[in-house]
C-alpha cells in the first residue's frame, strides 16, 4: 500500500459527550470529543479539554464534573453548547439539570446516560488539561438498559470526525469483539 | 425523564485502533478501544492500556508506540490481535510492518492511517497505564486524503461498544459541528 506523510494533527472518530460543571453557582455544559475510559477498576475516564474553556475552571474549582451522552436527537442543543462560552452565556437552562451524590457535578436529566465523576488527577499538557475522573455514579433511562447493562446502540449516540467537523450516527453492526478473530487462532 | 442508577462501569462507543510496539525485538500489535486525543498543539493522544498487556512493557522499554486505524475490512485480523498475547504469540506477521522517523514504533503499512508517537508521560492508574504520546509522524493512504486532510469516513473505521462487545461501522451523517446549533444562538 502506498502511503503519504500527512499532518500529525490526526483526529480519531470520537463519541460526543457533554461535560457538566458548576460555574459561578450554576450548571454549565460543553460538548467534548476527547473523552475515553482510562481505568477499569475503579472506573475512570479522561477528558482532554482546552484550557481556554470555562469548563476547566469549573472542574478545578469543584473537583467534580459530569459526562453525559446525548442522542442524535439532541444534536442541535449539544452543538449550541459548543458555540457559546459559559464565561459569557448562561447555559444552565438548555437542559434539565440533575445532581447525584457528589452534589457539585450537574448532570443532564434529558440525556439517556449520565455519569458523575470525582477528579482524580489533572495532567497539564501544553494547550489542554487532561482531566482524569473516577465515575462514582451512573444513571440511565430504563429504555437503554437491558438486563442491567447499557445498550449503547439504543442511545443513538453522536460520533464526531475532524477536521471535516461532521456528526455521524452509529452504523451497522460489523461483528463481535473477542470473537471475530477466532478463525485466525491456531488450534 | 425517568432514570435509574446503573453500574458506574459505563463505556462510551469508541474507535478501534491497533497499538504497535516493539517487544523482544519484533513488532507487536494489540487492539485498543480507549484512545483519544489529549492535546492540540503539539498533537498528543492518550491510550488507557491494562498493565497485564505486554504492550505496556514495549511502550515503557521503547518510549514509543504507534496508533493505527484499521478499516472494517480488517476486523478479523484486528480482533485476532486482541485474542492472543504478544508475550506468548508472535504477531509480527499479521500485518506488513513499517517504521517512521522514531525507528522504534512499528506501524501497520496495511492500515489506511498510522501515527508514530513518542511517550510524553505515563500516568499509572490502579489497573491501567494512561499513556500520553506526542504524534510525531502520521501516514495515510492517498485514497483517504482530500486536499491534504484525512477524510475519516473513507477509512470505514470500526467503533466498539461494551459490554455488548460489538463492532460497528460509522453510520449516517447527522449534521455539521460548530454549525448545527447556530439556530439556537441569540442574534
Amino acid at each position: 500500500m502506498e502511503r503519504v506523510r500527512v499532518s500529525a494533527n490526526v483526529f480519531l472518530p470520537m463519541p460526543v459527550v457533554l461535560v457538566g460543571t458548576r460555574l459561578d453557582g450554576r450548571a454549565n455544559f460543553m460538548p467534548a470529543g476527547w473523552c475515553c475510559r482510562a481505568n477499569l477498576v475503579p472506573p475512570m475516564l479522561c477528558c482532554g479539554i482546552h484550557r481556554a474553556h470555562a469548563t476547566t475552571v469549573g472542574i478545578r474549582e469543584n473537583g467534580a464534573f459530569s459526562v453525559n451522552v446525548p442522542s442524535s436527537e439532541q444534536m442541535v442543543a449539544t452543538d449550541y453548547c459548543g458555540l457559546v462560552s459559559g464565561a459569557t452565556t448562561d447555559k444552565s437552562g438548555v437542559f434539565e439539570v440533575a445532581y447525584g451524590e457528589l452534589g457539585t457535578a450537574p448532570m443532564i436529566a434529558d440525556c439517556l446516560i449520565s455519569m458523575e465523576c470525582r477528579v482524580v488527577e489533572i495532567v497539564s499538557l501544553p494547550s489542554h488539561d487532561l482531566v482524569i475522573g473516577e465515575i462514582v455514579g451512573a444513571y440511565a433511562d430504563p429504555s437503554v438498559v437491558r438486563n442491567g447493562l447499557i445498550e449503547m446502540a439504543a442511545v443513538d449516540p453522536l460520533l464526531l470526525t475532524m477536521p471535516d467537523n461532521t456528526y455521524w450516527g452509529l452504523g451497522e453492526e460489523r461483528g463481535k469483539a473477542w470473537a471475530a478473530g477466532r478463525s485466525l487462532m491456531v488450534e
